[in-house]
C-alpha cells in the first residue's frame, strides 16, 4: 500500500521521525537521570506507547479515563490521570484498579480530597501545583496545600505540576526560565510537605518545551511529556524542535483549482481549527503544505481557510509543481494533539511513500 | 437516566428544540414551495435525519462518502455528495450506487468532468457554481461552465451553489441580499445551460442563514441546510435564529475552583477550537455557560481558554449559584458542526433533565 492509494483525508505518521523524536527526549532525560512517564494524550495508540516506553520504567500519563481503560486493556497498568479528578469519576477509577490497573489521580480541591479520602477503594493521589500557568493547581505558598495533604492522609503519594505556560515562551532562554519555575515550584512543594511529615514519593513535572530546554531536573522523580513524539508547527516555532522533525501530517487530495488557490478535502475536521501559530513568528494558517513526499515543493503555501470538509490553500507564486485535481498533498499540523484526535488510525510510513503499518488510535471519553 | 448521572464531557441534544427548529425550516420552505434536502453533515445521525425528512421528498446532502455509506446503509439512498469530487473517489461512489444508493457528485473542474464522463459507472453530477464566496465553484459568466457541461454530457443533471458567505452577514438585510445572490447565480446558470441545450433538472442552493431570510426562492428545485437543526451561538449572533433555540450543548463537570475562574472537563476536544463568535457582536470564547437545567444561572460566564481536556470558565460576578467541584454545567457551542464531531452519541433530553434516548452518530471518513 502506498500513500497514493489511501482514502483522503487521512493521518500519516513517519516512523523514522517518530523514533528520532522518542530517542531525543529519552537521551535528554537520561542526561538528567530522570525517568520519563510519557503522556499518551497526543498519540492515544498502544503501538506508539510501546516505542515511547523503551528504556523507561513503564508508567504513562493520560488525559481521560477512556485512555486509562484503553492502555490498561493493553497491559500498561501504571497510569497517572493528569486532569483534576471530579468526585463522580472515583468509582470509575476504583473499577479500573480493581481490574488490575494502578491509576493515580490528581487534585487541588479540598472537597475532592475529602471524596478521595472517604472512598472505599484505596485511591492514591498527587496534589497539583500551579507553577505559574494559572490553569489548575494550588499555589505552593498558600496553606491550602497543607490542608489538602492532611485531608488526603495516606492517599497522598506525591506532587505534580505542568508548565503549560512554556507554550508562551518565544525563545530558548525564556523556556529554560519557565522550566526552572516548573521544577522549583514542585520541588519546593515536596520539601514543604515532607517537612510537615507527609510521605512524598513522587515529584512529577513536565511539558515538551521544558523537557527539551531545562538546565536541571534536580529533585524530580519523573518527567512527563507527549507532543514531542510527533512534534508540530507550533512546537517548531517555539524551538522545542526543528520543523524537519514533524512526524505527523494529513494526507489530502486537491478537489478544486483556481488562479490564486487550491481546494483540498482536508478541512476543519481533518486539521482541527487550532490556530496556535497565529501568535508565533510564522503564521501557518491551518497548516503548512507539502507534496506527497513530504517536501516543500509548493513553496510557503498554507491552508488559509478551513471549512468543515474544505481546506483553501493560498498558492505561493514560488510553487514548483503542477497540482491538478486529484493531486495528493500533505499538511503539517499546527497542533498535533488536536489534529490527530479527528482520526481513528495512523498510516505509518518510514520516510518513503510506502505504508508499512496501520496503527489504530482511540478517541473520545 | 438523568443528566446528573452521565459521564462527562458528553453531548446533550434537546429534542423539543430540535423539533421546533426542524418545523421552522420546513415551514419556511413550504411557504416558498421548495422542498428540503437536509444537509446531514451537522447531525450525522439517522435518528435526526428521519425527523428532518418528515414531509420532505427523502433526499439528503452529505459532506463525506463515509456519511453517504452510513445513511445508505440505513435506507436513505437519494444522496448529494456536496463536496467537489476527486477523481480517485469515483470508484467508491460507483460501488455505493451498485449497492442500491443513488449518489450524485459535484464538480467545477474540467479534469474531474472528464473522469466522470469516462467512468464505466453512470455517475450523475451537478456543476458547482461560485455565487460569491470564492471557495469552490465556477463563475456563471465564464465559458468554463459551458465547457464543463459539454464534457459531462448526459451525466449532467443540474447545478448547485452554497452561499457560505452568508456567514459573513451581520444583519437580516445583508443575509437577505446574499440569499438573492445565491438564488440568482444558480438560476442564471441553469438558464444559460438550458439555453445551450443541456438537461438541467436540479437547481439546488442553500445555507441555514439564507434559508431563514430569503425573500424568494423562485427557480430553485431544492434547498439545502443543516446547522439550523441544532443552531449554535454563531448562528444566533448572525440572526439565523434566537439564542433560546440552540438544541445542542456539552455537559461538563467542574474539576477545579479558583477566585476568578472554574476549571471544567470540557476542553478543546469536547468543544472544538472554533472561535467563530470572535467576529460577532458577542464574543463567547469557546462557549457560553449554562447550569444543568439549561439556564443562564452563571450570568454571562464563558469558556475563555480551551486546552485539550481542560476548559477555563471566566466567572461572571453576577453568577447566582455555587459551583463546587463536581457541579455539572452545560456549554452552548460556537459552531455545532465542529463540536458535535468530537462525540459519538447524543444524550437526548426533552426539555427537562431526564435522558429520553441515546442516538449514535458517525464521524470520520
Amino acid at each position: 500500500m502506498k500513500l497514493a492509494d489511501l482514502p483522503t483525508p487521512c493521518l500519516v505518521l513517519d516512523r523514522a521521525r517518530l523514533m528520532r523524536n522518542i530517542r531525543g527526549m529519552a537521551g535528554t532525560l537520561e542526561r538528567h537521570s530522570v525517568p520519563l512517564r510519557p503522556h499518551m494524550k497526543t498519540a492515544k495508540s498502544i503501538d506508539v506507547a510501546r516505542l515511547a516506553l523503551q528504556g523507561q520504567p513503564g508508567g504513562i500519563t493520560v488525559s481521560t479515563l477512556a485512555e486509562a481503560e484503553y492502555f490498561a486493556s493493553h497491559g500498561i497498568t501504571d497510569i497517572l490521570y493528569a486532569v483534576g479528578i471530579a468526585p463522580g469519576k472515583l468509582d470509575q477509577v476504583a473499577k479500573l484498579n480493581a481490574n488490575g490497573a494502578n491509576v493515580t489521580v490528581i487534585t487541588d480541591d479540598l472537597l475532592a480530597a475529602d471524596a478521595i479520602a472517604v472512598h472505599p477503594a484505596n485511591i492514591k493521589a498527587l496534589i497539583e501545583i500551579d507553577c505559574g500557568e494559572q490553569r489548575g493547581g494550588v499555589l505552593v505558598a498558600e496553606d491550602t496545600i497543607s490542608e489538602l495533604a492532611s485531608r488526603l492522609g495516606a492517599h497522598l503519594i506525591g506532587v505534580m505540576t505542568h508548565a503549560g505556560h512554556s507554550y508562551q515562551g518565544r525563545s530558548v532562554a525564556e523556556i529554560t526560565q519557565i522550566a526552572e519555575l516548573e521544577r522549583s515550584h514542585v520541588v519546593y512543594a515536596a520539601q514543604r510537605l515532607r517537612a510537615e511529615g507527609h510521605g512524598i514519593r513522587i515529584v512529577s513535572a513536565g511539558s515538551s518545551p521544558t523537557g527539551r530546554h531545562a538546565d536541571t531536573m534536580n529533585g524530580l522523580t519523573e518527567f512527563r511529556a507527549g507532543v514531542y513524539m510527533f512534534g508540530d508547527l507550533f512546537q517548531a516555532e517555539i524551538e522545542t524542535h526543528g520543523r524537519d522533525t514533524i512526524a505527523l501530517s494529513v494526507l489530502t487530495s486537491v478537489i478544486g483549482r483556481y488562479p490564486d488557490r487550491l481546494l483540498v478535502d482536508a478541512g476543519a475536521l481533518a486539521l482541527s481549527k487550532d490556530r496556535s501559530t497565529e501568535s508565533t513568528p510564522h503564521d501557518y494558517g491551518y497548516g503548512l503544505v507539502q507534496d506527497i513526499r513530504g517536501e516543500f515543493a509548493l513553496g510557503a503555501a498554507v491552508v488559509r481557510r478551513a471549512y468543515q470538509e474544505h481546506g483553501v490553500i493560498e498558492l505561493d507564486p514560488n510553487s514548483m509543481v503542477e497540482t491538478p485535481v486529484g493531486t495528493r498533498l500533505r499538511i503539517l499540523p499546527n497542533h498535533a494533539c488536536l489534529t490527530a484526535a479527528a482520526h481513528d488510525r495512523y498510516y505509518v510510513i518510514d520516510g518513503a511513500e510506502d505504508v508499512v503499518a496501520v496503527w489504530p488510535r482511540m478517541n473520545g471519553w
